[in-house]
């Protein structure tokens, strides 16, 4: 018997195991679509979609875990989660051996855990409903890395929910999940949002779009100024005059940092489309001040989010 | 003859050329460290880098790109490109084969471009008689991908030299090349800088040392929130009180993020040692609004430098 009552599994040993094959499947895409489930590798991400699990059965929902596999060693490692796996409403835990989870692993240091878990997204209905302050929207993002590194960003800011288009990266991807350390348990997701009528809907539910975008007219230091002039009560020319002798040109008037936004995200190539920005309500450029040509859309995404979130949180 | 009045050598058809196996081996370490040369692999390295090799050559000095290995297809579809190589002082271009340009490359996508080129990192002693404003220090960031990030991030906030310590990932590492996206060729670079002594000779030069560090006591915002309220000329207290009923805690005297800095960031795993954080002028922490555990580096380094810059430049 185990520490939560339930017998305890033989040791998984046999590599070439139908389950063992099962699991490695879900790295490709075909598979997780199929069964809806996907693969959480590392302490970490298994940590986090555990204590999600745990979250949503004392809930009395569903639990997002199917299997933890995980060898004796990481387990002896990692005893918090050693401790989490041990309580009674947690996912049913399965020893391995290095070998097996190597076999199931989509990465060559699967770190001793592997979580299979139930897709975690939501529906953008229910996202509206919840009154969202600060949303991230990727629009056709394709890197896996990117995707990840929006996420985690948009959960360190503090974002209500994170919505993926459908010709964006599947959030699904080992990579992404890798790259998100955690996030992806952690906030609202919506998959294969449909780009039409989208920020119809988005706008619908109290929240300014904001495109991001190299290119763009506005500037996103002078949103944080006209917001941070609107905070401590001096007009934005109040600042300017002070910042510069030139009169800053009337920028960043009609949108204002503070209020509820959802910030669109393009491809990593082709940016956002014409047809995408028309849409929105500004369209912002993070200022470039040195020679790059541009940043990297995680990057930039980071910086968005975080401006949005302290013009947020201090008006 | 070409444009540039030089003879057209001859196409390169030959994958098991000793010059292709040769510029193959610059993937790996040992063989850029004995040649002092790197691979810049796209269009985009490629230019930038023949554009740092123009505008060095223009001022007497060495030029930094040995070769420029391009496809037929890759030369008509960059122009821009292809005009710069034709002008005088251009570096020598080698027509190749599709098939040879993989063959010299380190990745599956060379997009038909490669520019052999010498190391172009400089001293620190020149860096800190430049006086420079802003730098960015890596200490033991291992991921390539993250260092390159941190590159071109410190580029596009506009700050001077990035100075890698030796325990960090090798910048010429073509996947860190690769993710600076043409910035290793725009601001000045120290590699493989002994860490002894280091915080010192920054301070010497007149930068304020911040450490960034997750567990750091500083917070980011308070320091922008102190920088913002010195500017306007309202107390960080009268910001403070506005802000929340509550008066927050007496934080970010003793930095002022207008002042000329040096940002020092951690190992990815381990973050910033002790040894480190005790020697910096405070230990800045990028808050946390939502429930990820931390940011990434890369990410981290873009908040932190963008704050700096921004501080620098409205101050």
């Amino acid at each position: 018997m185990t520490a939560n009552g339930r017998p305890q599994a033989p040791l998984m040993t046999n590599t070439q195991a139908d389950r063992v094959k099962e699991v490695a499947r879900l790295a490709g895409r075909p598979s997780r679509s199929r069964r809806r489930e996907f693969l959480a590798e590392g302490p970490q991400a298994a940590r986090e979609a555990v204590r999600l699990h745990l979250g949503r059965v004392d809930a009395g929902a569903d639990g997002v875990v199917v299997d933890v596999f995980a060898t004796g060693e990481a387990l002896a490692r990692h005893d918090d989660l050693a401790a989490l796996l041990a309580s009674p409403d947690a996912p049913r835990l399965r020893r391995v051996t290095p070998e097996v989870l190597a076999a199931m692993s989509s990465t060559v240091t699967p770190q001793g855990f592997i979580a299979v878990c139930r897709f975690v997204d939501t529906s953008l209905d229910e996202v509206l409903a919840s009154g969202p302050q600060l949303i991230a929207v990727l629009v056709g993002v394709r890197d896996p890395g990117n995707a990840g590194t929006i996420i985690r960003a948009a959960d360190a800011a503090g974002a209500h929910a994170v919505i993926l288009t459908g010709s964006s990266v599947d959030p699904y991807n080992p990579k992404t999940v890798r790259s998100t350390v955690g996030s992806l348990f952690h906030l609202p997701l919506v998959n294969g949002a449909q780009l039409e009528g989208l920020t119809d809907r988005l706008r619908g539910a109290g929240l300014t779009i904001l495109a991001a975008d190299g290119y763009g007219t506005t500037d996103l230091d002078e949103l944080q100024d006209a917001s941070a002039s609107r905070r401590i009560g001096v007009t934005p020319e109040g600042i300017a005059l002070r910042l510069d002798s030139q009169p800053a040109p009337p920028r960043g008037d009609t949108v204002r940092l503070e209020d509820p936004a959802a910030w669109l995200f393009g491809n990593e190539a082709q940016g956002l489309d014409d047809t995408v920005t028309e849409e929105a309500d500004a369209r912002v450029a993070v200022p470039i001040y040195g020679s790059a040509e541009s940043l990297n859309v995680g990057t930039a995404a980071t910086v968005c989010l975080y401006a949005s979130a302290r013009a947020q949180r201090e008006s």
